[in-house]
């Protein structure tokens, strides 16, 4: 492929621009405050696909619009699905950023920007590499289709809906997804499985009115005590997760499996060092990759009641809240863990306290069979942009739609991710190798052509 | 004293109108961003008091200024010293407020601000009841000494080395404190007990940056899960602070204290109702009111970590936060409950979290005898203006100065508030009855009579 390789080193820099003018839209999804940037971004996603002279929609939903394009159908050609999202996390808090969210700056060869590798500067590589085809050779070795998303990161309704309505159009036989990361640097690899999840909101209401606590302490229910003793009752000394039934349906980790993970070259020090812990606690009786990847895991993600200033006050608060989330693995059901989570939390609400548990977004986790020939196929294109073999891992976040592809489109799914754990992915200071991008687009440009040759 | 009656019937639009000119003022004390509002206050109560030709002073402290003011000296009659304070509670959340927390409103009979009732409408009443008697009698018929100052709601440490220095000064045969609650509407209390307070900042820090759920959650440890389960930690199924020692030194209550609380005409279906709850859990073994004035509390106070917007945000804290305090009750020692807290916290804290305990202003709680000549003087005066007698009582809030007062003037401390139970104090829309006001006014004036004709 020496003409598309010619071009996409000629090109490099003006990849990293058109990347750069996406990272500049601030396409928060959960906010709908940032509801016209969405619609930029759509735009320019369709914009962008559309120049490629593929066949282009953009198509408006309930929610966030959604992209959807065609490359022209060769028949007997192998099809790729390429999914991507163009939605963002919030970006906050704002006064940890060194740089500014959504003014993509290059520091030390890395590109920072809210969504630099979550995904804008992942999901453009598989855009790139066909630019490179069509340039270059004047045609595509197979099929290519793009449906991408702008409610990844708020549970992907308006995709779901779509993929319900329309699996004809969108059938294919692999997917490719690049939303996640590598597993060190120079070091790729293909994620065979990703955790699910289920998250809630849990607001405890007590008094009518904040009280003075003492004047009232202690006849009256405080609604921040039984906040605490609630999420605390959810994981035991074990670190093991109390929701009745929890574990029911988990899928034990094979013993092939642990030696896997226990062969890869993980520094649990090095590890540690780069979050800026002396340690952790966590499930007993698993490794610290194991508990990542494979376990699943009860996190309060946020917490607020009563006064949070400077100073003291004496307030009794009328009202306490949480936001937290169980990862679940691989079989385990989110409407039966949710049904068991709210009963347990009804029967521990004491007189005084009215709780409302509001269940978010959830998915099960998924498993991809190592033994697929797209997988083969992307493990070869991956060698050969990288110069190393990628190896096989797991994923502790969720893409649920991961798994709907699976259900609806009955496809296997590469998840062939070009970040790094480091990139603070959701965190201040989101970045992407700049190294990384183009590795990725000369992958993608690969994997056209060794899934043209794979023998349906 | 019909002269003196005669002149607070005709002036009491003017008391009104003077109070409200100091609610004005927003003398927040527990955020430095309002310390010139300190001072103006400040400056008014002083102003106020050297116009009623009171040998007056405006001392500056380290913190904020002290209003020292005394009346020319009887010798050979009793001499009363009146405490109160000029500054507020933060008036937060704004958006629950009717009316502006700073801009005094009259609605149903209640004046309503930030600070009507704690304390500026309540101290002012011995301010306006001396006006009275000097301007219709001409004297007063014992010495009055006021100490007003502008930190009770974050610890009164400039008038706690105040006091420590100038105990001659401030020397007196009682000290005269209305900075509460009277049992009901209509039925007027002198408060006999005080609990104490032991107030703490915990915060917990976890990994250097907020981190990705999916990606990190089980191999790190999660501040705000470990807040959860050391908050929950602080207090037993039976609602006994398990703080090791904790119960040491609290004295238990008397079979005649039990029995006089309960012959109280306290409705408890009614006081639920007023704070808006079905019912409440506390300490098991106590009643309602046993629980709110004589028995030790924990109460979470503020919680922050994390995620706090709309909607889900799959993050894994790097701190997480809570404000809580333990009303204790007279005999408890803070310093000793302090380090045993301390300790049991910092043997809950596990690798990977570094946690910061800070303890905020604390005291002891407090008892006065109420067999005390000044305490009888005091019933009288309050049947009179008020036309029924005072039931005896205790309080779950916290006047660290009265114990101050204790050791170091040896004087017994008048604990006459003039407000009602749902004044809301430190909540939006506080308030205070204008009928109380009133009558507080006329029971101090009365006050001053009744003590002068105590025998020394």
């Amino acid at each position: 492929m020496p003409t598309v390789d010619q071009y996409l080193q000629t090109n490099a820099p003006r990849f990293e621009q058109d990347l750069c003018e996406l990272l500049r839209i601030a396409s928060v999804s959960t906010d709908p405050a940032y509801r016209a940037e969405i619609d930029r971004a759509a735009q320019w996603v369709a914009d962008r696909l559309r120049r490629l002279g593929l066949s282009t929609e953009l198509i408006q939903t309930e929610g966030h619009p959604l992209i959807y394009a065609e490359s022209p159908h060769i028949e007997g050609a192998p099809t790729a699905l390429v999914y991507g999202h163009y939605d963002v996390q919030p970006a906050d808090p704002l006064d940890l950023w060194i740089s500014p969210p959504f003014e993509p700056t290059v520091r030390d060869g890395n590109l920072y920007a809210r969504g630099a590798t979550d995904d804008k500067g992942q999901f453009l590589t598989h855009v790139f590499s066909v630019e490179a085809w069509l340039a270059a050779e004047g045609r595509l070795p197979l099929n290519v289709k793009y449906l991408i998303e702008g409610e990844e990161e708020i549970g992907s309704a308006s995709l779901q809906a779509y993929l319900e309505q329309h699996a004809d159009r969108l059938a294919c036989d692999c997917v490719v997804i690049s939303d996640g990361a590598q597993f060190a640097p120079g070091q790729p690899a293909i994620t065979y499985g990703l955790r699910g999840i289920a998250y809630f909101d849990l607001v405890l209401k007590g008094p009518a009115r904040d009280l003075h606590s003492g004047t009232f302490g202690g006849s009256v229910t405080n609604p921040a005590n039984v906040l605490a003793r609630m999420l605390a009752s959810l994981v035991d000394e074990h670190g093991r997760i109390r929701v009745p039934g929890f574990y029911d349906d988990v899928v034990p980790l094979s013993p092939r499996e642990r030696e896997g993970f226990a062969r890869l070259d993980f520094d649990e020090r090095r590890y540690f060092e780069q979050i800026g812990v002396d340690g952790a606690i966590g499930e007993e009786g698993y490794t610290t990759l194991e508990r990542r990847w494979a376990r699943p895991t009860c996190d309060v993600n946020g917490l607020w009641s009563g006064y949070q200033g400077k100073g003291a006050k004496t307030v009794l608060p009328a009202e306490a809240g949480a936001k937290f989330s169980f990862r679940l693995v691989p079989n385990q059901d989110p409407s039966k863990i949710t049904a068991a989570l709210r009963a347990m939390l009804a029967a521990m609400c004491p007189p005084g306290i009215r709780f409302e548990l509001t269940a978010h977004h959830n998915s099960p986790g998924v498993l991809v069979p190592l033994e697929s020939p797209y997988v083969q196929a992307a493990a070869r294109a991956i060698e050969q942009a990288f110069g190393r073999a990628p190896v096989f891992t797991r994923e502790g976040g969720s893409i649920p739609i991961v798994l709907s592809f699976h259900e609806h489109l009955h496809a296997d799914t590469l998840l062939i991710g070009w970040g790094q754990d480091d990139d603070n992915t959701h965190s201040p200071n989101e970045k992407f190798a700049l190294g990384d991008f183009h590795r990725g687009i000369g992958a993608s440009a690969r994997l056209w052509d060794e899934l043209s040759r794979v023998t349906k």
